[in-house]
C-alpha cells in the first residue's frame, strides 16, 4: 500500500475541490491518502507558501503528491507551475468547454459558488434548519401544514439528520414524526398527521442494522432487543403499507442517500445546491 | 439573457455532479438556469430514458441542454453517446490521469462516494450531530469538555447551523454558547466556559446585517433595534478582545464559508469529507 498525501486547493472553501477529488479517490483500491484541504488561497504569497509546503512534502516521500484545484484566478494558478506534485485543475478543461458553448468569456473570479452571494437562498436554509429543529421527533405537529415532507419511522432510522441534511443543502422544509409503541400497537396513523397524509414518508431499516445502531446508544434493556426491535420494524411496516405510505429502506445508506433519494422519488424540488 | 437547462446525472446521489457542476456555472453570467439533478441512474434503461427526456427538451428549446456527468460505469455512459446536448464527462479526464499515475486501473464501481461503505464514519457523523443539538445555545455546558470546538456569539450570528454543518460535513464536535445581556453587562467570560478557554471561537457580524436577520424573526421590540445590536455587538467583540478568543466577522459569509474558515484556521481536522 502506497502512502500518498492529496492536496485539496481552493481559493474558497474548498468544497468542490474536496467533493470531486475524493470521489476520484475512492475509483482506486489500495491506497492510503492524508487528506490536506487548504481554502481561502487568495493571495499569490499565499499560493507561493503552498508550492514550498507541496515542494517540501514531495522531496521527502516517496510518491509525489496529488494535488486537486479549484483555483479560479489564473494569476494564482500560474504559482502552481511546475509544483512537484500530479496537479488536477478541476476547472480550466470545463470552464474553457463552456465558455465556447456560451460563446462568452468566464469570470474567473473567485468566490461565487459557495458565498452569501444569494441572500435569499442563505435564508430559506436557516429558516429551513430552524423548521427542522422545532418540528424534530414530534415535539409539536403543529406547524407540519407548512412542512413540505414528513419522515415517519420507528427511534434511530435516520429521521432527525435527514431532515437536517435536506433543509441544510436544499433548503426543504421537512419534519419527522416517530412512531412510538402506541402508534404501532395500535396499528393506525396517529390522528394528528392525518391531515398530511400525502406528505409522509417512511423509514425503515434491517432489524440488525437497528440493533446495532440502538445498542451504541444504550446497550441493555428493551431498546436494543431483538425481540423489540422486530417488533416496531414489522409494526412500522404494516402500517406504511396500510396506509399506501412509501418508505425507503435505510440499511445500506448515507444521509446523502437518504436525502436524494427522497427528493428524486417525490419531485421535490432541490432549492439550493451543495 | 438565455434560458438554458443543465442537467446533473449521476449513478449515485449526484452531490458531486450538483457541487462542481454548479462552481462552473457561477463562473458565468447573464444566464438562467433551469436545474435538473438526476441521481441513480445504474441500469441501462434508466440511462435511455434520461436520453429520450433530454433529446426532447433539445427538440423543444432554443439552446441544447448541459450535461453535467459523474455516470462511472462505462455501459451507463456509453448510452449518452450522441445525446443532444453539451455532455461533460467529470469524471473520465481526471480518472484516466489518475490510472497513469497509480499505474493500475480504477475500479468503474458505482456508488462508493456517498454510500454507507464506511459504517465509523457514518456514526461519526450522526454522534457529531447529536452532540450538536444537546449542545447548543447554552441549554447545557456539562458536556462541553468532549467539544473540539465551542463557538460564542450574541443571537443570530449563525452559531447553530454551523455546528450543525460541522458535524455533518466533517464529525467534528462542536457546541455553542449563546452570549446574554448578563454576560455582556459584566463583561467577564461566563464562568462555566472558563475551563475550555482554548476551544472558544467567536463569531461577530455588522450591526446591519444582524439588524436585518433579526427584523426577520421579530419584527419589533428591542431584539432587533439598532441601539441593542449595537450594543451587542460591541460588547461581545470586547470580550473576545479582553480574553483573547479569536473571532471571525460571519456578515458576508455563508455556512461552508465560516465552517471551512474556522477549520483552517483552528487546524481541527476534517474527518469526513463531503
Amino acid at each position: 500500500m502506497t502512502r500518498r498525501t492529496v492536496f485539496f486547493l481552493s481559493d474558497q472553501t474548498g468544497v468542490t475541490a474536496e467533493t470531486l477529488g475524493r470521489s476520484l479517490l475512492t475509483q482506486f483500491e489500495d491506497h492510503d491518502y492524508e487528506q490536506v484541504t487548504l481554502p481561502f488561497i487568495d493571495t499569490e504569497e499565499k499560493a507561493l507558501a503552498v508550492v514550498r509546503q507541496i515542494n517540501e512534502l514531495a522531496a521527502t516521500q516517496g510518491s509525489r503528491p496529488i494535488v486537486f484545484s479549484t483555483l479560479v484566478r489564473d494569476e494564482i494558478r500560474e504559482c502552481f507551475r511546475g509544483v512537484s506534485g500530479l496537479f488536477l485543475d478541476l476547472f480550466s478543461a470545463f470552464v474553457e468547454t463552456l465558455e465556447r458553448e456560451f460563446e462568452a468569456p468566464s469570470i474567473h473570479a473567485v468566490g461565487r459558488t459557495h458565498g452569501r452571494r444569494d441572500s435569499d437562498s442563505y435564508e430559506r436554509r436557516i429558516e429551513a434548519m430552524n423548521y427542522a429543529l422545532t418540528n424534530d421527533d414530534g415535539m409539536t405537529t403543529r406547524d407540519f401544514g407548512r412542512a413540505e415532507l414528513i419522515l415517519l419511522g420507528v427511534s434511530r432510522t435516520g429521521k432527525t439528520p435527514t431532515c437536517l441534511y435536506l433543509a441544510l443543502a436544499y433548503g426543504v422544509f421537512a419534519a419527522n414524526y416517530p412512531l412510538a409503541d402506541d402508534d404501532l400497537d395500535s396499528g393506525r396513523l396517529p390522528r394528528q398527521l392525518e391531515p398530511y397524509r400525502r406528505k409522509l414518508y417512511g423509514l425503515t431499516i434491517s432489524p440488525e442494522r437497528l440493533q446495532q445502531i440502538r445498542r451504541e446508544r444504550r446497550p441493555t434493556g428493551r431498546y436494543a432487543s431483538a425481540e423489540q426491535v422486530r417488533f416496531e420494524l414489522r409494526a412500522s411496516s404494516n402500517l406504511f403499507q396500510r396506509y399506501d405510505i412509501p418508505f425507503l429502506d435505510v440499511s445500506e445508506s448515507s444521509i446523502e442517500e437518504i436525502a436524494s433519494r427522497i427528493l428524486s422519488i417525490t419531485g421535490i424540488e432541490r432549492r439550493i445546491r451543495p
